[in-house]
């Protein structure tokens, strides 16, 4: 019987052991994809107490209190007429501790008890009764200057942190965090999505907030590729080097830029478009930026799948990103394939991150990203780690696997935290428990030759040295 | 070398054992669908042999035997041109004991042998030779009253079984049933297919019929709601609280009253549907039924994903669920969103099981059921347990750890036969023994705390008590 | 610690190492499938240094190395303008041993070693530094007459191979092979893609070449059935009892004699087909060729779901199969029921093996084979092992796990190379190590009797007797 999430925890056999303990634990970390507040990181704020920064923000955990039979209030805190609110921080805490035993399994479980760990040295297990001794622990650890938010990442030994960002973002704190001269990079990431969704209702609106910052008015898509260059070059200014996507779907039907204008004129003229029109946009608008991403040596993101907004009265009442996305079913293989293929045509195709969110896609994604390996970089095209709902054991073994079975798991850039929060960067201490373990069960079983040095190399490339590479942190 | 089949099957650690053996085993069962005939429960029949508890209409043997090359007029006995028959029952048990050693590793070798164990005390293996003393020493046993239908029934523990009824069935059975005041329950389940498969060619027969049986024509969408709402409503004085669905996908376009009403009335009419004025009529109609079931407090189930009837010589000869269905591979995402959605927005949402047939979405399912728990009731939207093709070790495995993962394990309401046999009841063991291990397994690594007292606590919840719960048994 | 690639290698239980080493290692190789080069067997040619066996001509090795930033000359070797060529065979060599410790956990890790132990008795590992030693070694082996093709197969024990020809190809190694009497049996398979893919732009050029070879011109549906009718004779009488397809998805849409001549005259008139017309005509041939399987009782095999051609670039300067295809995720149920059942009804339908390349839909497969099971043949319609990207450990796990949950594993015909390369034959090895762990694992945790002789016995039918008796070989 293993001791609960001891020094070996993930660990079965000796040989993943070593490869965790001698090799994996002590390299950096790049958090290449996250969604931490720039202000925060730089300001190097405090948070008030463990609900602050557990559950403000956190749709996991909602998620997992309204399945449990928790009330609304207690979770986003939400005060309508259906959601009546008014909830202390002690109280919504109390409530989040009282699920934590039904959460077993699930990796909240796994996390909550590692972060507890990792960040504040307590490891009882949180329910209702440890609730009130833990609050008051974590709270007041988290109001001392060691626990800032820089300091929460220093803890963690984090190198570089890539937030994702918005065209229409001043990008002040970047750049006020930028002048401080800290040693750990905070980079931030385009995020344009809001340029590509031409179906949004408030499309028009954010082309004519694009075109104050840039300083034209945007009434063309020569002109919103121009201003979206613009921002590309702002970006890349404060050492941006990744983009990122969040799309049920590659756009790649066929388009031309004139079909593209006029889709783009019609918008501004107040007319409604045809789905075919506002797919004709979307695929030339996700062209249009591969090419300008790969002009300049970027990195493309793509997290491909979600379903989102499924419940119609909690988009009401509490907006997006508040927990009620899901995995969709999606076909990926034939619009990636040509929207890669067209930018590897002429040798436009930047390296390129694919995240999907559906498991039963993982062969289809594995073997997509060889297609487009050609031999100029290594691991030019990456399947990137298990997102969101697949970021959890089962999630990581088997993208692991796809990887392995069917590309190089050897020039994989391994993990990203792709969070909110502050406290989630053991994560990255799960996943290459997870990776060791694997590697030391093939060694152990004879499928791979007993070579710790080869292998804790490979381990060392996986954890910090492919992504320090392939970004050129 | 561990013995096949022994008192620690399917345990492969010592906490597994005391889970199963101390928590699980004892809790009495709670069969909430299954496809029970009720005229053998409330008339107590026994069966003559055990070719006729264990052949006569089992399509999971009839498959496994025409795989492996043995005649029809063997497993349906159909003695149609095609298919010569006039086997006896004594021949037909023995073609399929020639067939079990052929199962290895289908879940049907550990049915079967389970079910020698648990009811007759047999431990023989199951093959050509040991058939003709299994077949007398089993036989002779159903003839006893001992092995009636409904003591076969209590061999098990069974406290409450759910049958699975036509809105045109007169549940006279279900009415004898309850006139006996027997302990355990038999409640009715409205499975109202018939009334949503609109391109059915008897579908004007149905409303004719269901005309005849709630005493007033019916001629409209409005007349056809009424009708169900009153057959939904001698159901329920049954002490019927679920409703059942067997469909493709979930209907869900775009419908209006009057395109619901317009349809029926062309069919009325002898006149086609177009199969988008059918898709309309389905959506509306599984609306309807919906917001019924959640005024009355119901739980509605869909089973989703089967591709029915693909053998077109069988389906003439033979008739339907005769075992030439299979997995389908539909979208399920966004029809099932729109939906539950749709329901949900006005507080119209019933408490929900969803059955998928095809593994590869259960992810989305897992994923789906979240966007709809609103904590008004813990694990509203149950994700169902494997089902059809996937009610076996590795399909069972599979649905826990896709909910562990993305939802509340904890919260889940557990095992089902789904079966038209009485003799399929140590399926609820087999579940048992699967989930036990997992959490064996998981406190042995140290993936959970040592904790027996709760995950006991769980394990017996999953068994029994949070389907007690959840149905108000 | 077990060592790497020992004589258990990937047995890891004791009943496993029985059923292997006592059961399934001297059974002899029927590679029913597979690209090997007739002439190359007729000719018992001899390579002339492992480059030339190992990488002409093998797109995983290729993907493997491009993704590992190896510039093309080094694996096509190419040499246009944007590949620079000219590489030796050393040199290439030299590139993918460097390749080969990158590609740990990938299948061609244990391919490489089994084929290296295998054949030329080197249990080194390969890498940058073994290259040149190994490069010699195996080299010189290679030239001598007992490394011969034909004395490479025999090595392997292999009894016979059905290579994969086109409705074209003369035939003429075939026949000179036939008339050399050898004892190992070289049978051609009928692969008639050119006249299914009628949107090929050299349809018309294939139709012609082919009235050529029948002695009358193609002007019609009907002369063309007529055309390939001759060739399935010539073919048969050569030994063929195999026909191969390699398509995304089936094609059965509803079709009528007419529409297939109309779009057959179209192309002869240089008129384009719509989608709709070309979805017509194909699933016309697909229908009638597989009448004239049936006819002949030969086998047809279906090889589903495969995205090719995925690099446009690459297409341009490399040609087609040179590694930049994928996995897609195309609907497969809906139209292999239609096609499997239309054939059925008039019992036209042949044996069939139906390999999948995406994982998701094993399942689908699994089951839709037992729709097609009519009791007439054991086994009739067969789920084929893991197929290109899924021909790895965890892709022939889960193929043997979906058939044994959802058909009869006991009557599967098992493993198949699918290769164009000499040196692959271990990989019946690779299946078969599996195949028996699986097994014996199962026995070992009592969830199989401990009955070796039966155990072992389905371990040689699948190793080998299923296939003779299912081929008739």
């Amino acid at each position: 019987m293993k001791k609960f999430l001891d020094e070996n925890f993930l660990l079965t056999n000796k040989t993943a052991e070593t490869l965790y303990h001698e090799f994996a634990k002590a390299m950096p970390v790049i958090d290449y994809h996250n969604h931490l507040p720039p202000d925060q990181i730089a300001g190097d704020t405090n948070f008030g107490n463990i609900t602050q920064a557990w559950l403000y923000g956190d749709h996991y955990k909602w998620r997992a209190m309204r399945a449990n039979g928790v009330d609304e209030s207690y979770c986003t805190g939400a005060t309508g007429s259906q959601f009546p609110g008014g909830r202390s921080d002690e109280e919504k805490f109390q409530k989040w501790a009282e699920t934590v035993p039904y959460t077993l399994r699930n990796p909240l479980y796994h996390w909550t008890h590692l972060e507890l760990q990792r960040y504040f040295g307590i490891d009882k297990v949180l329910n209702g009764n440890s609730a009130p001794e833990i609050y008051a622990r974590s709270s007041e650890l988290l109001r001392e200057k060691d626990f800032s938010c820089r300091n929460l990442l220093k803890m963690m030994n984090v190198k570089v942190v890539c937030t994702t960002d918005d065209p229409l973002d001043s990008l002040e704190h970047h750049r006020a965090y930028g002048a401080q001269g800290q040693e750990m990079k905070m980079l931030p990431t385009f995020r344009p999505d809001k340029f590509i969704l031409i179906d949004n209702p408030n499309f028009s609106v954010y082309l004519e907030k694009l075109g104050e910052i840039v300083g034209f008015e945007i009434r063309s898509f020569e002109s919103l590729k121009k201003a979206l260059e613009q921002r590309v070059s702002d970006f890349a200014a404060l050492g941006c080097r990744l983009a990122d996507h969040g799309l049920e779907q590659i756009y790649a039907a066929d388009f031309t830029e004139e079909g593209a204008d006029k889709a783009v004129k019609k918008i501004l003229n107040g007319q409604a478009l045809s789905p075919a029109e506002a797919l004709e946009y979307k695929s030339a608008i996700l062209h249009a930026l591969g090419v300008m991403y790969a002009g300049r040596g970027w990195t493309q993101q793509f997290h491909l799948g979600a379903l989102r907004n499924n419940n119609p009265r909690a988009m009401r009442l509490l907006g997006p990103d508040t927990g009620w996305d899901s995995i969709g079913d999606f076909p990926q293989a034939v619009g990636l394939s040509r929207f890669l293929g067209r930018l590897d045509e002429y040798d436009q195709l930047a390296k390129t991150v694919i995240y999907n969110l559906n498991p039963a896609d993982n062969e289809v994604i594995a073997t997509m990203i060889g297609n487009f390996n050609d031999g100029s970089v290594a691991g030019k095209i990456q399947f990137g780690s298990g997102w969101w709902f697949l970021d959890q054991k089962d999630g990581m073994i088997r993208q692991i696997n796809a990887l392995s079975n069917m590309g190089l798991l050897s020039r994989f850039i391994g993990m990203l935290t792709d969070s909110r929060s502050f406290l989630s960067f053991p994560r990255h201490e799960y996943f290459r428990r997870i990776l060791c373990n694997i590697l030391g069960e093939d060694i152990e079983n004879g499928e791979l030759p007993d070579d710790l040095a080869w292998t804790g190399e490979v381990v060392q490339n996986i954890c910090y040295h492919n992504a320090a590479r392939f970004f050129n942190f």
